[in-house]
């Protein structure tokens, strides 16, 4: 079948002493706490079999994907030369996992979701990074995002940076219904962009509640999710969208997709401008996007707290292992709530994403830099210190 | 206090034969079934007494004021003389109750609701038409549209055809924030619409449990409900919002405000056309707005058997007396529901639409036509037998 | 692996003139209309090999299997020999899917979701009959009762009248929680009500969206369903369970199982009735599992009227081809509800039942006949004309 | 009229040098921030007049009133002598708010929910104690809880440690319910722990979300409030309630009224035990009724983390200054979240209450001690500093 051309992450299997192998580690292989096993990650433009794919499986030619800050984390390292990156992984393997392409090949039993038949060659598609099994309690029970034997996409098997990847029809979309709106190679870019937007859109409509038409919105933090959530916020019908980011880049972005206000929360006072520009009403959602929630959480509490509004919802989706501290009264006097959140998988998610991107939610603007696969490993070394770009995305032939 | 012109429908208490005076009734004066008591409807324009205002209670110089269907129907009889129209009714009576206007004066409890302070003279206001009671049960347990002692404001108390209403507070939502975006007379006309914009609200958003973006949507009739519902939908990020309505000028205002495909019912075959349009799956939120669930239902239950989509939601929210022939195996292998939806109040409904409206959702074209107060009868009038226009507006200075 | 036992039935292909080859028919063997195919149905005792399993299934020593109504649809035929049952069939198969048993065998990859690990011998269990594919949308998105490519165990695959059953452990659900709170037998008997009692579940709780504590319900009809529904409405707080069921024998087992009123709608008036004893209220609840919503409807409606509660839901659980005629009115002005249920499968539903029942929810009453497998095929010929018994249950060594 | 006795809480206006006369606050009378306020509490038993009714009120004849920890701490002083009680107070004040009786006498327009009909003498009734306004915004939406002009019954007007009490119809409801199943005497007791079952009730099913049948609770506290919520939940359907609670006078009758696992925190590990009890779930519910939120909340977050269960919801329902100290990656990887929960009013909670205990949730284990009016002061000293009682409740002839 030839070979493909892929970015694949090697690294060394070393344990720290604090390391215990848990019950879903593979010795030497795959760990769920990668920060204490991985060390001096190297990336490599490596050449690799074709994929042969299982009946229920497709082989996607991929035409774009875009570097998230996990593959930044996986290759970096720290002082002793442990990878940053604390999650589930198993090296060496092909990284990426915000991507789109064409369907080259399907399984007999590769179900096409648009269409409930076989996938067709040349049908766009893109995929969910989550590789749910499907049968654990949460999967039965309708929480894909909560998998208890998950498998990630570029993290514990080979990924998207790569010519060709394989992927269970189970998690791949269709990006057909974008062809009409966007041209080809915007179809793909497009398409790269419905993973993370999925995990924006899960954060604020499924576990946030969503909003109704005339509500405000506070988002904290113009990363690619907090972005994605100015947009799909804005589509939702909120009155007035707001932005609290300090980089002048990334805000100007945020202008572009969608954000009614923008608050710079080193120079301004964050509570008395939501509060002004809400005219004291303050928000329906806050979306915690910065990974600094000590940080920003007693702003946000200071703001429910003086503001009229009450139900508000504070959506936790960036990671931190930093403890928010929470005022019972608060939360109790605006009856107010805090929901973590994780994951893009179920829930009708994904097709929606793509369905509002087909009928007019531009998220283009997020890509900020276009390279080629060779330019990959460079671009996640770039990011390691720049924060100039947003998203930096691989277009492939 | 001086006097002010009214347009003031009369008529005779003359009870039909089946008539029985029901327990809220009042004899010779208010009734909860009107095409049953009274006879021979004559729409005059009338001098009042300007009306004194109790503590809760704010008189509020009206700016403009909104035709209803219903103003059509208490004005028009049936071949014995009798009013079309069905409900609670207490005549003479001042007619109008969508408008907007200043506040003239307010009393010392009567609280506006965007200050949590006693009202100023000059905000621009318009008011809930439903006076519910916030006492019976149903108020008591957050459904005011189903108040057990409700009144209606230019029902069976005295309307907005006039140059002043008072009006309760409680009932009474601030329109400043329209200010910002439309001009000096567009905030009053936009005010005026703020009524049956909350009906359609409650009908598709609260009773209909709303959409998530990405989803499609069918509105069926093209009647102001029905358009307003067409740009809610659209604001709330619906990828797909069809529009079943016959009549071309009525189909090109849906155009103008917000709808994406237009379905012709009598030239086309609506469940090809749904499916097609949306490849296949069909819509969320199916909203009957015509009056002929008998007619249309078939069609929306065919459309969601032949569809893709699971969940859609068939709200019914216009009235009529006709039968609607559900099939229980198509909800049940489409896991589908029917509500009914009725008023507008509660729910946080009106300041989410003022806010939705302030903040981009432009209605205004609903409005096609501008009169006088005088010209008011002559217009109810013609309603009863033009459907050139959707909604005449009276504009007082 | 030797030989098993089981109870097969058998039937010619023999389409009549109206039907045609669907998509998902598999010409001589597999229909998703039985009734337009299959012809001279016939129930045998037949030995067949033990079926070997694969690395994700079980296999299951069965130890009790209920006869459920299409059993008995199955096997009975209409005047030109055609089966009554109108869905998915594949015969020849093993009937049977009301099930509990012990686990004799399990693959590799067979996962248990009480421990996350792989399934031991022993372990007792039952299994949903609903074999969701997890691939299509209605299954990615969490709704598998909608599966657009389901199987069914013993109607399209071999069942549970036989001492043996392979199942894939997905579908399977540990009964282990029960052994605390009943005998050796009881854990079998109990764990074979489990997939009808999910469906009663999946209707009122997950469907009807539930109750509060203190919430009035009313069930109509009192077949396993019902029945089930009105123990899970007990369980839930409701206040007043009651139970329309012209049968004695049926409604004295309803009072058993926790129903506190009988209405005997033959004998008297329903409305009138629920009215009485709900204080003029009426229900939150009203679940339609008669099979004849035509002729029950208009009561439920008339209560829905007359009643002062809003926001009731109504909903069909029990299928029938009649059309169910709606009064629009009557939803609206009590913001009541009408909503299809199908299915047991997915929203954590079996686990909650196992839970319920291991704590304290006995619906044991329901078995009111125990037989062997051998007595099988008499006993589901027997149901095709007596209504003396609920639940016949075969019980295996 | 003549004369009633009233149990009268007189304190001193002598505000702190830290208090700023707030915006609501009235000088010398009334204040949001009693223990800023207020010093030198006396309780004395005292003679006031009748009270007389306006048109929407009923005097109710007060036949049982509790007393509430509240009470407790507008009597306790600090070492400066301000009272401990810090939120809304106007003194001098009938205490009281816990509480049954009956109609003496009704205005014409007090109207029973329950009939709809003006209430007539001699129904048995209790009463919200939060006497919201009923139009702010808050109040409009459907959240009295929330008023934003509330007054207290007990608080900021006269309670019902008195013979004689009078309350706007709107806030009373009917107990006529409890006739059926409870003698004369405990209709009353059992009346007079409506109120603060309601708090119970709206923190966990109205905030909370409630639970399914099957699942789970923990409820951290014993306390009035923490006990009421075991019986709801137990009423709703947990499979397992637990209660987290070191007295064993509490644990006892947390043992009588619903729990079915009690757990002493201070000699067990509260994680390790919940997780042996639902063997390895965790629970669906978490009640933080203690005051130590910053003490139990680990343990919770602990729990969450090590069991199984997603979508875990913490309710917080004591009050407490202390901040708790949040993971955010728990409420991701479990889909967990926070909610604040105050007051009892509105959402259907005071009628289902009554309704649940009218039909079997018998929470007078509650009452440990009834007292006279005349005793009343004395006994509310007595909980300063004895936690030997749950409730004590005075009866009045």
């Amino acid at each position: 079948m030839g070979k493909i051309q892929t970015v694949t992450l090697f690294a060394d299997w070393e344990p720290t002493n604090d390391f215990k192998l848990g019950l879903k580690d593979v010795e030497g292989k795959l760990t769920y706490l990668g920060s204490q096993v991985w060390r001096n990650p190297e990336l490599k433009i490596v050449e690799k079999e074709m994929p042969s794919i299982g009946s229920e499986e497709v082989l996607i030619k991929v035409k774009a994907c875009g570097i998230c800050g996990s593959d930044v984390h996986m290759a970096q390292s720290d002082d002793e030369g442990y990878v940053l990156y604390p999650g589930l992984t198993a090296f060496p393997v092909t990284l990426g996992h915000e991507f789109s392409g064409v369907v080259a090949k399907a399984g007999e039993k590769a179900i096409n979701k648009r269409t409930g038949k076989k996938y067709q060659e040349g049908e766009a598609v893109c995929s969910e990074e989550m590789l749910w099994c499907g049968s654990c309690r949460p999967c039965a029970d309708g929480y894909p995002n909560h998998c208890e034997r998950l498998q990630e996409s570029g993290f514990s098997c080979d990924g998207a940076f790569a010519e060709y990847i394989k992927v269970n029809a189970r998690y791949v979309w269709s990006l057909e219904d974008l062809r009409e709106n966007y041209d080809q190679n915007e179809v793909f870019l497009a398409g790269s962009l419905v993973e993370p937007a999925s995990v924006a859109y899960n954060a604020v409509i499924e576990r946030g509640g969503g909003i109704r038409p005339g509500d405000n919105v506070v988002i904290l933090g113009g990363g690619p999710i907090g972005l994605a959530a100015v947009a799909i916020l804005k589509r939702a019908g909120a009155a007035r969208v707001i932005l609290s980011e300090p980089s002048e880049v990334r805000a100007s972005l945020g202008k572009k997709i969608g954000a009614d206000y923008i608050i710079n929360p080193l120079k301004e006072n964050f509570t008395q401008r939501v509060l002004e520009i809400t005219e004291g009403l303050g928000a329906k959602i806050y979306l915690e996007a910065t990974g600094l929630p000590d940080k920003v959480f007693p702003d946000i509490e200071q703001t429910i707290w003086q503001g009229k509004q009450i139900n508000s919802v504070v959506i936790v989706v960036a990671r931190s292992a930093k403890k928010i501290p929470l005022s019972g009264e608060v939360f109790q006097v605006r009856r107010a709530s805090v929901v973590g959140s994780q994951g893009h998988s179920g829930h009708g998610t994904f097709p929606r994403v793509i369905s509002a991107m087909a009928s007019g939610m531009n998220i283009l603007p997020l890509i900020t830099k276009r390279i080629s696969l060779e330019e990959v490993p460079e671009n996640i070394t770039l990011l390691q210190t720049s924060q100039e770009e947003c998203k930096i995305t691989a277009v492939l032939k």
